[in-house]
């Protein structure tokens, strides 16, 4: 369903019994940014009426779930900073062609696989961390997720025939677990 | 309350009797735009949690105008499009210095003056329009506008002492009076 190419691995989950502060304050910058991804697409594509309403309402589902994981890291008395990015999303959006057409599938394209990712590696948490407001919270979120991964692969579909999407997405979900299984040496949701 | 220097002009009102449906598409894209600069200033302090927190509140409102520019554009049959922007942000946005602590002053500024501007005009189409759902509509917007507009000063007054703030507001206000009777040939929200 996620066309993810690979599962996370031990190696993710024990940065996170390490470092489950950073990961959650990570956390809060990983739904600003998804925010943010889905506002740029509603400038790059200014015309386009649903797209742009749909985006919308991914926006502020987004900058709600940034407001959650603020409320959490408060009722935790874990102070909220700036972080240094991982290298995910950078070496991701590297993959994006520099031109039109093709590049409007694969910004939504790697959206899709970024979401993707976020709801495998919540669903791991939900069934990882002994905490039980931790595990609700992170299967709470899951849904909302997978829904957005979903909506990016529809809008790629919308801009391109079925079997160029579907082979585009295959050759980045092929690249995307790849860079996962490199993963960072800084502590991070996509590390 | 708005510091602006100056009212708008009957040429702006002229402009609105001739061009209505542009400027009410015109409205969907300033809305989304309001939207999009409370968005980056959220990346331009991501450590800054109660100013992304306000900000974050900024958005899901100017993105809930969006979606109601774009019904009412929707009740009316107007199509909504891509439109060339007036010059009056990027006038405005040329005017802030290029480095802290200055920038982050200016962008707070600018953003308030364009904020208190839009309020400006929603009060006078308000009074202007025969339309009564369009009157009501404007007169629905005016108060979240004004709203924005002392958020933004209030960030800006967080940044420096109350003195420099208003000197420097009083001077961009000055210049945003400057652009604004200019004016720009095409009709828009702020030509």
């Amino acid at each position: 369903m996620l066309h993810l190419q690979s599962a996370s691995s031990a190696r993710w989950l024990a940065q996170v019994d390490r470092h489950l502060d950073t990961i959650l304050i990570d956390h809060a910058h990983c739904e600003k940014k998804a925010a943010g991804t889905a506002m740029n697409l509603m400038f790059a594509y200014p015309g386009n009426e649903p797209l742009c309403r749909e985006l919308a309402e991914i926006v502020v589902e987004e900058l709600d779930h940034f407001r959650q994981v603020l409320d959490l890291l408060a009722r935790r008395s874990i102070r909220f900073r700036a972080l240094r990015a991982s290298n995910y999303g950078r070496q991701l959006n590297e993959l994006a062609h520099k031109q039109d057409p093709g590049r409007a599938i694969d910004r939504m394209l790697i959206a899709s696989l970024i979401e993707a990712r976020s709801c495998e590696r919540f669903a791991l948490l939900r069934d990882h961390v002994a905490d039980r407001e931790l595990a609700e919270f992170y299967g709470s979120l899951f849904e909302s997720e997978a829904r957005h991964h979903s909506t990016y692969v529809q809008f790629a579909r919308e801009l391109a025939d079925g079997a160029t999407v579907d082979a585009r997405l295959s050759e980045l979900a092929a690249s995307e677990a790849e860079i996962i299984e490199r993963g960072d040496s800084l502590p991070r949701m996509h590390s």
